[in-house]
């Protein structure tokens, strides 16, 4: 029935891809007889080893089964009942998650403007304030995403500045990580370098859009600024029974260099897209810092390039593409597209 | 690292057992270029197909990552939000989810004390009243637990019973089955049988318990019963991005007979270990009529059992030990077992 | 049009009953000019000094609307998002207010079944567990009323032995004093003698019940106990504006002993009707310690009362009706309801 | 103690104002003898009456204890529990409750930067897009205040407009009406006018502001666009035990002119001091058109003001003062301000 989609190719979202071979592997091989469940495994033990040589000694790392979940029980952990958090308006937290940072995790969103998808100390001014006024919410965490939602990136220097700014009006720093790796892989920066090196106190880490199955975690970088997550995590319905399958899948990722190769690879092919489409004279409106490509094409070019290959507008600007490239991108896949888009 | 955890063999819980071959099997099969996501890809969509030949036409069926994520999701579709759920006060909703379905999902429960687990009528009665008074969260939903947490099975007509009272007094009826297929297997029913066919509106499928590496399912049986399943998904972090991957597990499972297969399994070993266990002289709480035995044990006894297997005692009763089996647990280690706990 | 209300009368409720002739004057005497809001005005101050008289130096008083928001501000402000509060299953918290402790408030309630309405520490002892089980809600508050919801009293050393019992597992006491007028009347001892000097650490004051017009307040006797509350409480809806005239009733009320002499003549009013009706015939259920009297009357004779006055039956025992008396309740009506009820 | 306050006056907020003597006259004439609880009294039942002639024949009337919990309930009873509000983004909803309709209300604001504090078609279109994306909170509703937060009106021709506008896309309309009395009195127009014929479907009606002692209502002027308001008021604690003294509150507000006449006379205080201001050089920022002006101040004269008057500076601009004019604002103590404010 499915053998149609073994040559599938999209440039949709690195949702769209699937698993990577080692992944499947390490599942496989950490399915071996019984194991404690809920996180007293093996696997979720070394998991917290690894996560240490990555971010640091005091790092403590929390399995979820997304994103999603990451990203509001660790804005839930880092705030009281009365916090708030600071982001762009731009902000999947803050347009793509049916408000569940608000209704389920219960924190409000200070959303500001910003033109290029990144925070700055003087968009982070118009929000900080009001502590102490109880009719205000009040803002005691930022939260950046990198990537940002547009595929820029912030350099080392730029989060140490919002860190900075922040910590000295007593907000934590949360990272929406999704896809740390492809900005790591840019920078040519370690993770460390980018995240706790940085300031960020909490980082959701990426991985689903990383070749995994369907595993993501909240890392702790700053235990001093975060209460109760085991609660939460179970609270939030995040605790997997199984948590080794969670755990396995991300030791395949963050244990060698997996994350790195398969960032780094679809990173290229999407400088590949942008110079192909550059010098076909498609204009580009970001600079391409990580794995996506935000083209200006016209609706008849890319109704063509869409039947060969998937990829979506984006909503809020509507002769605006997104172009997302993943570890299986192919080069032949990419001059292909640039063929499609450029006559 | 990891050789020893290869013979390892425990009753603790079917949560510390690991996946079928068939299940990992089938994700490397879903592993096959790009899919779309969010379950619009072709496996979910022959998850739908599967589930309405199990439980009728009308059914739908929405993937998610656990069955706490299933029981709160569904409970809150159930209801208004000024509304409550009668439910055993041993019920796993109202002891075990660290008030999720409060917290999160806004359910008010309505513990009633069940001796053998089970509500009745009767039972029901306690707390079916009220309606209409703003003072009373409304009683619009009863929660029932297949097999409830001591082991124990429903039949048929005692669900149609709980049903026909719910119905009568337009309260909805959810059914957490967790371990739905060891009740169908003990029983000789369907799964229709005892779900749809005897009254039940929303069924927490169950899976992860049954041979799967993390995932579950609210199946809708009656769609007039619910609201926004798919929005409430989201909203509650269990939106599967890759959700080809949830689904390929659940058609491993459901598609043919390996629910039942594994469902059999695990009961005939929990039937050998009541049988081995009352032959010596030893206590066992309940009937044994699923994958469950609750043994009075004593304190000597057990410990020289726990230097072999894991168990755990129940913390209701302190003298009293659950042995759980699973798909993986042989004649041999039963029989193992038998020997430790009787001299 | 409303004249025939001039001479009415009845045993329904306290919440009936109108407002004493002191409060609407003290409210008009509040009535000078403007003053600040939101809780920074004369009398608001005035108010903490009167309540640091009543329960000790160190309380901190937050005036409210009524006191269904005084219970679920004070539960919220004592427990961590994961906390839960174990009450008696009868609890005006867990029955009566439609699910708003664990709806808005996220605290989840362990119910335990207390046959003359009062827990004990044998009835905690069966959900005082489990404190680091991220499965389980964690018990970290006890909440009783004083008097319980069927007009008993707990002494001080019933309420002693249930704080020590709580302290000692690191649980907090709350006490919805909705009635906390009547209990201290009935047992001649100080407001401070049954809660703070018991070990109560958050305290419902009381009001509306008592003759306000619409006043409640969260009195906080051991601030190491409780988070957040001025945030709380204005998150939870309930921070007057205009505050003075919510502190005034209050200050009527407590900074005298209009409190006492209202709360004991309708003890008194109670003591009346228990005696007149026990002569009688008629058979009370509990023994009366308040204001007000459980007696089962056959459906004839409440029918002809209740052509004279309006009184409830008791939901949980049809049989059983409750009448309530009032600070203006006057023995002519209570002898009038006892000739109507006997023979 | 007090007596300095008889003659204090300020121009701090309509808050800081007391209550009028007719509004005190009404609640000493409900004081007779008792009266149902919880809403079925006479005085609430004439005040649906007394609501109908000013709204028509099938308005509904809730009332509660102030305008956030008339806000936050309002919005939640309009939206499903994936719902969205549109506002603009200095609204006092998203600015000034602490988060409440998100925390508490669960509603998700979605705010647009208005100049004037006033949408428009245009600014609605910014974010009323996404309907049925399950990742999008679903924008079910819009919310305006009337007057905004600086003080300007909504033109019964511009309410028409946005309300057209969310109808056709299946979007309620909530009025935030705290100062709705100015906004008449300013327009010329009745409450109708400006409200149900104007398409708002919803009404916080406003009554703290202009001279009640704690009060304020839900008008729903659209049956259809709610469910379970009764339900939502209990469980977010706002129904008042004795409600006849709430009610009586509104009725001596709203049965007469009593709101016309207060807000006229403040309306009139607000042009004299404008007038005065912009004669003495002194700049104003929006056109007065209502009790609020919003003037530029040096820091020299607003402390020299300041000594004599209370008032406040406005948080988003530093040199922007908020002088607000009330019931009892005399005409001497505008003309002794301006003389302070102007040279």
């Amino acid at each position: 029935m499915l053998t149609f989609m073994k040559t599938s190719m999209s440039f949709a979202s690195d949702n769209y891809a699937g698993v990577h071979e080692e992944v499947l592997a390490a599942i496989g091989e950490a399915n071996i007889g019984h194991a404690p469940s809920y996180g007293t495994d093996p696997w979720t033990i070394r998991l917290t080893t690894v996560m240490r040589e990555h971010f640091g000694d005091d790092a403590e790392v929390f399995p979820v089964f997304n994103g999603t979940g990451a990203n509001v029980i660790a804005l839930q952990a880092m705030l009281p009942r009365w916090g708030a958090a600071i982001c762009p308006s731009g902000a999947h937290i803050f347009v793509d998650e049916v408000g569940a940072p608000e209704k389920v995790g219960g924190t409000k969103l200070l959303p500001v403007p910003a033109p290029d998808g990144k925070l700055t100390t003087e968009l982070l001014a118009r929000e900080a304030w009001g502590w102490g006024d109880v009719h205000r919410a009040q803002p005691h965490a930022i939260s950046i995403s990198q990537t940002t939602e547009i595929g820029t990136c912030y350099t080392p220097e730029e989060i140490r500045a919002l860190s900075q700014y922040a910590h000295e009006r007593d907000m934590s720093v949360h990272m929406d990580g999704s896809r740390l790796s492809n900005a790591a892989a840019h920078l040519g920066c370690s993770l460390k370098d980018i995240t706790r090196d940085a300031g960020v106190d909490v980082l959701s880490l990426g991985g689903t859009k990383n070749v995994l199955l369907g595993a993501d975690a909240i890392v702790v970088l700053n235990p001093d600024r975060v209460d109760g997550i085991d609660y939460l995590r179970k609270m939030n319905l995040h605790l997997a029974s199984k948590m080794r399958f969670v755990s396995a899948q991300l030791l395949a990722l963050y244990e060698g260099d997996l994350w790195l190769r398969n960032a780094s690879h679809a990173n290229a092919m999407a400088k590949r897209l942008e110079n192909g489409l550059v010098r076909g004279g498609v204009e580009t409106v970001q600079p391409v810092e990580s794995n996506a490509v935000f083209a200006r094409i016209s609706k008849e070019r890319a109704d063509r390039a869409l039947r060969r290959f998937r990829f979506y507008p984006w909503p809020t600007e509507p002769v605006v593409y997104r172009l997302m490239c993943a570890f299986d991108t192919q080069p032949s896949h990419v001059d292909e597209l640039i063929s499609l888009l450029v006559d």
